[in-house]
């Protein structure tokens, strides 16, 4: 297929095109194995440098994965889509869903293995988009998910102490719609969202709790919810996602 | 200053956060030297890798670079907010603006120092988005975008040529509101966008154009413009975004 594109691409490039078309097409299922380097090398007539480049295209774009001393294998999980905006729709939790759902398509479940609820004073950068003094108290929600058995995401939120004091967002299980139900009915229904992406390389204890493999950065989605009373912002979203794992989607109008 | 938050922080987190305050308050100013690794393991009585770990932190949040064999220095640019859907609201291209004009406050300038445009056969995956057919002719725009004397973006816009063929949109310079304003001209006023992110490790030649130091990872944003009539595809953008040189942003109601 000589068309002006291909000519143009790099040989590494083309090959790396090659192979995401056999995965994509299924010819390569998931868990399958990559062939090996020699092979590659035959099957293209080109040096190793040009296959490794190649091979490191698709593990970058987290479509594979290296086991040491057995080969390159396609992964077994596809990326997540993730609906920016529909998701945080109030049809969603206003119907007693949780946002969470709104991830997932065709029986795939995101899993939370890890909770942790506690109260304590306001991280510096939380307790500025807050509007919080020093040292004013949030309860803060960690979440660890996992999808297809491999850990995804990591989400802690923060809510300010003296809005939701006393009520079940202080438990682990926060009940249908999560907390943006709750807040609803604390008179702090969630009207506007702001969410902000960055990407760099995990710091070490990311790179353990989302099982990162080497070369795989992560994603950072930080979520800020006000509520009807003058934009009030009554809770912060810290989300550490494996960018391997996820495609970010957001959908608008002119 | 130990709070509950402090005290479940790994030292080299808060070792980073207190570089991280000094940087923000700017007390070590852009282009200034942070302290070497034997000043800080003194002042914090950490170990070395410590100390490494965290000048790792800030050099992947893009806040510091090393150079070699002189140490490691305040990097002179901070990060560009791009805000998605305000910078596509209809009166920014709508009144002669260009979009790219809505990335900036105060004063800064983001140039583009490197255009080509030119007509050639879809690549498979933008064909797939714009609907067309094997071998089918589009127009593509690529540019760099140069910040602060630094490159921070890769664009490249494909057009399907049976809609711009003969217009100004195959010349290098589009004029005022640039190709949206020029697509709405000819009957194709993008009404609608969808905007994907996902994030990787740079290949080879995005890493040589970005200019990117070692262990920085590129975001990539995949813009698609549907026009009025039936919501039909009329633009594909494939961005590679410097992800320390980024921060994106949407905001949107509940």
């Amino acid at each position: 297929m000589a068309t002006d594109a291909s000519r143009r691409e790099p040989k590494y490039q083309r090959i790396a095109n090659a192979l995401k078309a056999e995965i994509r097409s299924g010819v390569l299922g998931a868990g399958s194995r990559i062939p090996g380097e020699n092979d590659l090398m035959a099957q293209y007539g080109v040096a190793r440098m040009t296959v490794r480049q190649a091979l490191s295209v698709l593990q970058s774009e987290g479509l594979t994965e290296a086991r040491k001393g057995v080969g390159v294998f396609v992964r077994t999980f596809q990326p997540l889509r993730r609906r920016g905006i529909q998701r945080l729709a109030r049809e969603q939790w206003g119907t007693g869903r949780s946002v969470w759902d709104a991830d997932l398509g065709d029986g795939r479940e995101l899993v939370v293995d890890q909770v942790e609820v506690r109260e304590g004073a306001a991280p510096e950068s939380v307790a500025r988009v807050l509007g919080l003094g020093v040292g004013e108290r949030v309860w803060s929600r960690s979440r660890r998910f996992v999808l297809d058995g491999k850990p995804v995401l990591l989400s802690t939120s923060y809510l300010p102490a003296s809005l939701v004091e006393g009520s079940v967002i202080t438990q682990p299980d926060t009940g249908p719609g999560g907390i943006y139900a709750r807040l609803a009915e604390l008179g702090h229904r969630p009207v506007h969202f702001r969410e902000e992406i960055r990407s760099r390389m995990p710091l070490p204890e990311e790179a353990l709790k989302l099982s990162l493999p080497a070369g795989t950065p992560v994603m950072l989605v930080c979520r800020t919810a006000f509520a009807e009373e003058g934009r009030r912002p009554v809770e912060v979203n810290e989300m550490v996602l494996d960018a391997a794992a996820y495609v970010l989607e957001y959908d608008f109008d002119a």
